[in-house]
């Protein structure tokens, strides 16, 4: 329970404008060391009064405490906004998957799935049994706190039916539905790099590597922003995790990538070989999933239902990320019309999610127009990234460094442009800072697992598909090759 | 916020029976200027006692006001609805993509999945630039309080973290939820286009085409109902848009089809040429994602969850949507085996989706028996309706127009047989009124832009498939040709 | 409404650990007359005191009666969750749908999605008109009662726009919210009849089959406990129903595939010829869509969301379900590697569903790890289970015996290890019971319709397909067979 205290201190002390870190951390009082000189960037320009009148107040008006409504009657409403978007962000991992099969070829449809269903479920093993527990660490300090036992190592739930008048326990939501969230986030951020190293990852070394980020690798990051840690300290402002979820996933994915080598014939003679997606329609159904569960993704990071503030600002939050997604598939329709004169499927459906992933960290100060503006720089960065790594020969399957990671990163330094509280240089210094962490660790992962066992199929298996090679079965037996 | 005006009054002056114009509208006194005779149709053979006992105490029956239930509880219970509600509605577009995808050949299914993603983003954008506020101008007069700038041309959301202390504003719900939730309806009218037009109509002319439709005739003809105009004043009965939503995306859809004219060798030698979809499998995901939306665009048009009465109604709701659906199913199902001797899976799937349609003017007020049975005949108008369209060689390729169209004026129609407030003649000059307005204009739209730019792909690209000919890429390129 | 008394006693006499069947027959004072020894079969060794500290609080603390939450917040929220999770169990329709298409062989597979959308439209329209009065018989005595008329044939929602005024009405939640839910586990029940019986039942004779199943010998059964009967009286424990639901449903397949014989070919010269399933993306789509599903079919058997108490218990139960899943694919996933040198993909989707399937007798009093435990002994169960049944020559195309029926028993029996109110000679005698039944009134069914009209496709139309024996169309049409 232990992990819960940072949580329970919200409601003493809200702080004036919603944010996970701020929330969970609001109590902490660590001063900030750093004073940062406010860059507005862009701000002045984009943020023309007709489109942020309504976020102007936003640093002047407080969150209401509720008065009105009744203590469990919160507890009750927070608790219900963690479980219904929890549910919605765990069926990201079918949009995922429908995304990643959609986009590889058939002879790799069904390990890319295996990989799918079972990271999922390596995700909520290990988060379970030691993530939870180093990403909350409640007033010890992360690892430290962990490794001298002053908390348990497992996830512990209230007990069943706990009472109100257990006073002291229920002011905020319950400890069962914010671990059922969060271990959401963190299997999402294992989903993001399975897509880049398709068709070529070996099983074993990809699930073992899947144990380490979502036990370890994830859950200490996301602890120095959203478990009260020194990036929050500094003021870092990461909504629902542009840079704690998606650059995580990013540059976990960009290491792996760069560690496992390119696709066999991808790039030939200075030229980049089209391996289409097998399955297009598999592949927008996954990102309408995906765009679905952002609302919970977002919506949830709101943290609390239980005021007329709060339930405003959800559905602030949901309007925006809508806006962000829309915003971003446009501008990538629009682009890939003007330079290739052919619209590109694909891109439109990577244009979404990079809009989605750009609007992530700060989903509830901007407008409508600004949010859709956010996203749409989000959905033009895709349409140049794509081709950028292909002549730098990454070999990213699906998309996924420009959507989750160049799209995360700019939608982590877009805070200031619509948040009065932001700081760019914290926001700048946190990207590199959780960047060097993520590269750093998975790269020592990666590698010792290249040493001990490889982590890349032989060439014989990577032409004949890993379903067969691997798993000695194929995602569609009796379709004939075209 | 202005915009909201109406919605707020509704704390005063609840109506007796809840319905999404009268809610909204309750206040506006304009007086009924048609007294018309109340003919209860089909009524008295229909609805038995057995089958409308529950609903008998109907008009008799007022909604409390709630006064145990705090005020801000309501309000955050009011939000809470439309936010669910719309993410459920928002889901629908991937069951119209689904179906479309399931239902068009191979070769243009790429095409037809690039159009759904693309008219959701649009939509998106173009209603909160324009039709959010032409849909709800306040006091105002739609068009001309727009034009007149009494009220600001793009939706506006209430300012972060809104305190209860603005008593005024916390009466109702969020208006931010309200736009989610407005604008996946709106969304979803555009969905019904795509699909009768698919396989033919060029990209850049139909998206321009939902741009107007999204941003103008969707928005100027719900104001007239939802927004509390002329035809709400009149005490047109509408719950949550058989004749709002669905007709009008069956009277554009329709329109443009006869505009645009069949596909090559639909009709030949008086003969209609089948034209199988090519995966069933999706088509009924999609029926089935379609289904479960329909739980949101129902539900949520009950706008008020923050009492007793408001929750109840809200589960009469959902079973009635649900019965309604499984009756148009069972009816296409037998009628398929006994006209043709064996049951036809697309009929069947068409045939739920009249019957949800065919319930949405009034899941309330009939009993589960009685909203089977409505359900039940929007089935069979599917079944008669779709070789009835064929021999006026009229070409819907996913069956859109009898589900949408067919099925929604049915809908409106059957509201006389259980809402005892409904009066025939104003639901029939109400449907007339709304089809000639969306006729008129959008054949306006599509004759523009036939004598601009041309609407039909060529005939060489019409055969070739659109998704080589139009976007260069195909959904499925590992397919052999069968 | 009589049907409901059981479901409003609850207030008065609320029982100290939740149990769908307690909270609605609490009051309903019949005397256990069975004394059991209880015997916490594994427990001792399994439940550590580590993974079972958070359960060990069960029996000693009581659900709070929600003193500081307004009693009509109290029936909002507890309709809330009713609604919620009914939306959820319905869309399993749609993971058993994409499931079993995927698992099918194409030529198959639009009849396998016409038996389920079928199946869910009949099983609304039968538990509307019988299932629903006959599984609530309130204070008579089931099929008595019911054919005396002592109460409602036609399931009978409240009045629209109750009133809190009528006081003795809402101290629960909305009747048509509890019918909604319930008709949603009634139709789940039926889909799990439809995969093993695949590729080779008639489809006529299926569906009656499915309205028997649906409108009598499901809710007799569940009356037993869920409608307060002998079993509920006797203390049998089935939170979610891996009895009620889960192996009623696998009994029926069993005794269905006993009757029908294997397909044709499938067991030749006493070795097993593989049929593979066509579309392992839509089995993976499936199963996640069933996972999500789940979340609802065991967080809505809290039956309550009005206290502090009942959310963080819907916050374990979704937690633990998702625990039971993770636990049941890894299991899978780890065995087949082990047993046969390749992990097998959809053993693991059904180690996933047999995980959840184990955890839906008890999902509240276990701890996340016993959770897992739990799951994932239904994991191994499957791995075994399936090459058994092939060596007895049960043929069950898509796994749903090992998945429902076997892990639907482990997962009764296992409420003995973390529920100490748990007793397992009932639980065993409880799954005797209904066995028994559902073995008896299901064979009985199927021998009359054998008789009567057959119940298998020719030899012809086997090996041609039903897609085109039976419905003159096939899901693919434009597939070159491979």
């Amino acid at each position: 329970m232990q992990s819960m205290n940072a949580l329970r201190k919200v409601a003493e002390t809200p702080p004036p404008v919603a944010d996970r870190g701020g929330l969970r951390a609001a109590g902490k009082g660590r001063s900030l060391t750093l004073t940062l000189t406010l860059v507005l960037l862009l701000g002045a320009q984009l943020a023309s009064p007709a489109l942020a009148q309504d976020a102007a107040a936003t640093g002047a008006e407080t969150v209401a405490a509720g008065a009105a409504v009744p203590g469990e009657v919160v507890f009750v409403l927070n608790t219900l906004l963690f479980l219904i978007s929890g549910i919605l962000v765990f069926f990201m991992a079918a949009g995922f998957a429908m995304l990643e099969a959609g986009l590889v070829r058939n002879k790799n449809v069904a390990m890319q799935l295996t990989k799918n269903i079972a990271l999922l479920s390596i995700a909520a093993l290990v988060y379970y049994a030691v993530g939870y527990t180093l990403m909350y660490p409640g007033d010890s300090w992360a690892v430290a706190g962990w490794l001298s036992g002053a908390f348990p190592s497992v996830a512990v739930m209230e007990a069943v039916g706990i009472t109100a008048a257990g006073a002291s326990d229920i002011t905020y939501a319950a400890t069962s539905s914010d671990f059922f969230f969060q271990l959401m986030f963190c299997a999402a951020t294992a989903s993001i790099v399975s897509g880049t190293m398709a068709e070529r990852v070996k099983l074993w070394p990809f699930l073992i590597f899947t144990a380490v980020l979502t036990g370890f690798i994830y859950p200490l990051q996301a602890s120095w922003k959203w478990g009260g840690g020194f990036l929050d300290a500094m003021g870092f402002l990461d909504f629902a995790g542009s840079t704690v979820v998606h650059s995580v996933g990013g540059w976990a994915a960009l290491t792996g990538a760069l560690i496992l080598g390119p696709r066999l014939g991808k790039y030939k003679d200075g030229r980049t070989i089209p391996m289409p997606g097998s399955n297009l329609s598999l592949a927008t159904l996954g990102t309408m999933i995906l765009w679905f569960g952002w609302f919970g993704f977002n919506g949830g990071s709101q943290l609390a239902m239980g005021s007329v503030g709060d339930a405003a600002d959800v559905g602030r939050i949901l309007s925006n990320t809508n806006a962000g997604a829309a915003g971003g598939a446009v501008v990538a329709l629009i682009l890939t019309q003007l330079m290739y004169r052919k619209p590109d499927l694909t891109m439109i459906l990577n244009g979404a999610l990079a809009g989605l992933v750009s609007i992530t960290a700060e989903p509830l100060t901007p407008s409508l127009g600004m949010a859709a503006l956010i996203g749409g720089v989000g959905g033009a960065l895709v349409v140049f990234a794509v081709p950028f790594l292909d002549r730098l020969k990454i070999d990213d399957v699906v998309g996924a460094i420009p959507v989750h990671l160049f799209a995360g990163i700019w939608g982590t330094l877009a805070v200031v442009l619509t948040n009065p509280e932001a700081q760019l240089l914290v926001q700048v210094y946190s990207i590199l800072i959780v960047g060097a962490f993520v590269v750093a660790s998975s790269a020592a992962v990666w590698l010792i697992l290249k040493a001990v066992s490889g982590i890349r199929v032989s060439e014989e298996a990577e032409t004949t598909g890993l379903d067969m090679a691997e798993l000695g079965m194929e995602a569609y037996p009796e379709l004939a090759r075209g």
